[in-house]
C-alpha cells in the first residue's frame, strides 16, 4: 500500500455555533486530515505533538482508523494546543476566542524511519519552519507534497513561508489568502502568481462556494454540496485536504485529470464533516453513504451539451 | 421557429466601475435578455416602453439581431427609464445613484397578436402587475413562463409579487433575495419554500459563485467561469436569463436535464457580458467563441469518477 505522511496539529477545540457550543473536544488539522484520508486504502502516519493531558481515548480514535500515531510526541507535563472560536450566524466567518500554542511552541517534528519514503506528504497548517523540516527529513523525494497554510503565516513569517511554498507540488489556500499572498483580486491571476512561486497545482478553497484547481492554465471547479443544514464548519478545510491526499495516495496517479477526482473526493468528505460538531460525523461515516454522495456530486455538475 | 416573448425595460444606464465610467449608454433588462437570446435560432419580440429620447440607433441594434420591437411603445414627449450605479472595488456590490422611472411609471404592456401564442415568455424584472398583465394577455398557455424579480418588489409589492410567482414555471432570483423571500438561510430550504409558492423550477443566482437550479428535490449547479478580468457586471443576470430562455425556446425541451443545459448556456453568455461595459461585448460575439467557451465550461466541471 502507498504511504501518506501527515504533519499537523492534534488539538483541543471549543466551538460555539448558532446551534450550540462544545466543551473541549478532539480537533486539529492532523486529526481531520487523518480521519478523511483513512477512508482510503493506504498506510498513513501522523507527526505531531501533544501534552500529557491528551486523553488515551483520542489516540484510540485515530488508531481505530489504522492511523499510525507512533511519531506523535507526548510532552510530559506539557499541555496540548487549544483553540476556541465562535461562528457568526451565517457560519461563513468566525472569531477566534483563544489560541494557546502550548507544546506546539517548541515542536521539532521527527519523521519516523518507516515513513521517510512516504509517497505523499501532507503538510497541515503549521509554522512553515516545521513544514520545511519535514520535507528535509524525507529520504527520497515524495511523488507529491501538499501544503496547507493560512494568512497568519503570511502576516508573520512570509520569508519562511515562501521558502516552503517553493518546495511543494500543491498548495491549498482560501480565496482571501490567495488574494493576500499575490495582491491580485482575480483568482485566475492570483493562481498564476502562486504557480510562479513554485507549486504546479494551486487549490483555492471558497468554503460554501466550492474549490478551484489550477494547473498550467487549466481550471477545474468543484462545488460544495448544497446542504439543508450546516452545523459546524470546523475542520472542513482539513477534511477536504485529507480526502484529496488520501485519494491520490491510494490511486497513485498525479495527473491533472486525477487531481480533479481528488478535489471531488475532498469536497465530498468535507460535506459530511460540517453536519455535526467536530469529528462526530466523520467517525460515523460508512462507505455506502460516501458513494451515494459522490453520485450526488456527479448529478450536481454533469451536463450533456454536445460540442463540435 | 419557436417564439420567445420578452417583457422588460429598455433603458439608459450610466455606470461607474473601478475601471472607468460611461455616459448614458444602452441598457435595460429586455435589452440584455434579447441580445443573449438572439444567439439562438428563434423568433423573439420585446414588449417595453421608452420615451422619444430613445435613439434610433439603439432600436437598430435590436433589429439587427432579428428582435421584433414593433410592440415597444414610444411615448411622445416622454423620457426613457434611466439607471445609474457605481460598483465597489470588488465588483460584488454597488450603489444605485439614480433611478428615474419616467415612462415606465405608467406602462401598460400590450402583447402583440402574433406573440400571444409564444412558446416561452420571459418576464424581466419589473412591477409584478406588469408581469401579470402579460401572462393574462396570452391566448394560449405558454410551454414555459420564466420570472425574474428583485428585492425591491419583495419590499414594496409582496402580495402582487406572490400572485405572479404563483403563475410561473421558473423563477430566477439571487441568493439574498431567496433568503429574504423565505426567511431561510440554507438555499436548499429556501428553494423548497419557493417551490411551494408555485414555480416547478427555482434558479438561484450567486453572481461570481455560479447558479443553482432546483427541481423536485434535485439540484444542478453551474459555476461562473473564473475570469482574469471582470470589467462591468451590469446586465449579467439578464444575459444569463436571456441565454437560458433562448436555448429552451430553440430546443423545445423543458425537461430537467435540458434545463441544466440552459443554465450552462446562460452562464456561458453572462461570462462574456461582464468583460466590457454595457452591451459592448454582447454585440461583438461570434458563434465560434461561444462554442469554445462552452467547451471551457465542460472542462471546468466534468470529472470521471466511476461509481457503482
Amino acid at each position: 500500500m502507498s504511504k501518506l505522511l501527515i504533519v499537523g496539529t492534534l488539538a483541543f477545540d471549543a466551538i460555539e455555533t448558532p446551534f450550540g457550543k462544545t466543551d473541549k473536544i478532539l480537533g486539529g488539522a492532523a486529526t481531520f486530515i487523518g480521519l478523511a484520508a483513512s477512508q482510503f486504502d493506504i498506510d498513513s502516519a501522523i507527526v505531531s505533538v501533544v501534552g500529557d493531558d491528551f486523553p488515551q481515548e483520542y489516540f484510540d480514535i485515530l488508531t481505530e482508523q489504522q492511523i499510525d500515531i507512533s511519531a506523535v510526541e507526548v510532552v510530559e507535563g506539557g499541555k496540548t494546543f487549544f483553540w476556541s472560536g465562535r461562528y457568526h450566524n451565517d457560519l461563513n466567518s468566525r472569531d477566534t476566542l483563544v489560541t494557546e500554542l502550548n507544546t506546539l511552541a517548541d515542536f521539532n517534528p521527527v519523521v519516523p524511519d518507516n515513513f521517510k519514503d512516504a509517497d505523499v506528504v501532507m503538510l497541515g497548517n503549521l509554522h512553515p519552519n516545521i513544514q520545511m523540516s519535514v520535507i528535509q527529513q524525507m529520504s527520497q523525494k515524495p511523488k507529491l507534497v501538499v501544503l496547507d497554510t493560512m494568512n497568519f503565516w503570511m502576516d508573520n513569517t512570509l520569508p519562511e513561508l515562501l521558502e516552503v511554498i517553493r518546495h511543494v507540488d500543491v498548495i491549498t489556500i482560501n480565496d482571501e489568502e490567495a488574494r493576500q499572498l499575490t495582491n491580485e483580486y482575480s483568482l485566475v491571476k492570483a493562481a498564476e502568481k502562486v504557480h510562479a512561486l513554485g507549486p504546479k497545482y494551486v487549490v483555492i478553497k471558497k468554503g460554501e462556494h466550492g474549490a478551484l484547481l489550477f494547473h498550467n492554465g487549466n481550471i477545474f471547479f468543484a462545488p460544495a454540496l448544497p446542504l439543508e443544514e450546516v452545523f459546524d464548519p470546523t475542520g472542513a478545510g482539513d477534511t477536504f485536504a485529507g480526502g484529496f491526499v488520501g485519494y491520490l495516495t491510494e490511486s497513485k496517479n498525479i495527473s491533472f485529470d486525477n487531481l480533479k477526482n481528488a478535489v471531488i473526493h475532498g469536497s465530498n468528505l468535507a460535506s459530511f464533516c460540517v453536519e455535526r460538531f467536530g469529528t462526530e460525523r466523520m467517525l460515523a461515516l460508512d462507505g455506502h453513504e460516501i458513494g451515494r454522495r459522490l453520485q450526488q456530486f456527479k448529478e450536481l455538475t454533469q451536463f450533456d451539451i454536445e460540442l463540435q
